[in-house]
């Protein structure tokens, strides 16, 4: 059997007890960890699991996912997932090719950013689609998701924006001599977001959204130092947000009154006259 | 302290076990049994927790908020919600009450059905805004949803439909003799989903859908018997799905072929050929 297991979004702790009781039961246990990462380490899951934990990069997964399934006709095998296993991401190849060795596959659930973003005060079913974020370089500066987050706002919806991780990083230099020397990660601020956001929109012109459309920073969502802060782009685009992970909320038209209510209590001190300026002047009651 | 605990999906092993030690330490346990409902009864829950529970109705939970929070400035408080707190009804009401009365209040976060949905082969970052489907009565048919589903598909979104709930309800007679008699829980089938979204679409004609749009019907998610059939709305309503609870999915023009793979494989043979024509026809590849 393979499980595929949602860990959820920060601890070892919000792992189901179902799930739970499969990792106990499985041989072999891998951890992916190259979409999200968790609040914890390696050593803390294989301390609370009592087993072995095997890191699995986006080479592994992708190239060796026979590897991964060795034998998983005749015992159990774990493939952990941070969130949930449908969340951001999703492992179609590794399933696909487990029924292929007719190798049973149950999924077990777990909260995900994807559904946890509720509790930025808005209400999920009043989002459109969701968007990425990767970084911008001199050469590379993509702007697919703009017409997404456009036909979000043009109808009042709500854009939830993901932004970019990269880790296992090579340096050019050490990529040219060949050595296996990984950069440390690096998690995509709200900040940076922001910028390329406003980057982009003062190019295209298109008016999708502009410096004074409100959103909220929402920060290392469902641990213990979860933060949220709304503003306006250009407020926040100065605000200092701390550690990762971080995401962004662009906040559509077609906000309600309770929404608008717990929108604003996220809103400091500093950057609550112009909240409740733009509020009046572009958001419906 | 009050704990706002998402129990997850299915049953009594789909708690964390963050949310699990949370039960554990609290004096008092409610059970919020009336905008979703666990495939298991209190009873199970009861013997899992090794403590009571109080099932909390909508008329508790609206109205004596006081008696639910009563003390919890000294004790633990658990209110349960089956599939995460912020999911497709939030609690916001209790929650300002309890900030109001100096509660500290800690959310616990699991799968919902706004997140566990990406079960059904399509990509949740494709998804529009979400809408709720009432019951239909001779007097009351409400239409509010039809303009936001064809907003969703204008742009080539999916659309994920939540079926009505109705539990304690009285029947006339009984109401109007005072009885405190119920009536069984009710459960809205994707048969009159359908059937009610076809009738509007004929009512209004602005071509939001079809009989010959896309859809899944989607039942049970995130428990054993979990099913998915894919298939046009006409072919769908003739389908048989069983037991609670039931959720629909109308496909967005813009399906990715690898959504497409997925959910062809949902589809049961006696539809396939149409399938593949509508899709050929209707759907981008």
């Amino acid at each position: 059997m393979l499980y595929v297991i949602g860990l959820g979004l920060s601890d070892e702790r919000d792992i189901t007890v179902k799930g739970l009781d499969a990792v106990k039961s499985c041989e072999r246990i891998y951890l992916e960890a190259y979409t999200s990462i968790l609040m914890v380490d390696k050593e803390k899951l294989e301390a609370f699991y009592g087993k072995p934990v095997t890191v699995a990069d986006r080479e592994m997964v992708e190239s060796e996912s026979d590897t991964i399934l060795a034998n998983a006709q005749n015992v159990n095998v774990a493939f952990l997932v941070v969130g949930d296993p449908f969340g951001a991401t999703t492992h179609t190849d590794l399933v696909i090719r487990a029924k292929e060795l007719d190798i049973p596959v149950e999924t077990i659930h777990n909260a995900s950013i994807m559904n946890a973003i509720g509790a930025c005060g808005l209400q999920l079913y009043n989002f459109g689609q969701t968007i990425s974020m990767v970084w911008f370089t001199d050469t590379w500066r993509p702007d697919s998701w703009y017409p997404r987050v456009k036909e979000n706002r043009d109808i009042g919806l709500h854009t939830l924006c993901l932004l970019d991780i990269k880790v296992k990083e090579q340096s050019m230099e050490n990529m040219a001599r060949g050595r296996l020397i990984y950069e440390p990660p690096r998690f995509m601020t709200v900040n940076t977001c922001l910028e390329q956001m406003l980057e982009v929109e003062e190019k295209r012109g298109e008016n999708a959204y502009g410096p004074e459309t409100l959103a909220i920073g929402c920060v290392r969502l469902g641990t213990a130092t979860q933060l949220f802060v709304s503003g306006t782009m250009e407020q926040l685009v100065e605000e200092d947000f701390g550690e990762p992970l971080h995401s962004l909320v662009l906040i559509g038209r077609r906000m309600h009154v309770m929404e608008a209510e717990m929108v604003r209590g996220f809103c400091p001190e500093k950057y609550r006259a112009k909240f409740d300026e733009i509020y009046k002047r572009d958001y419906e009651s």
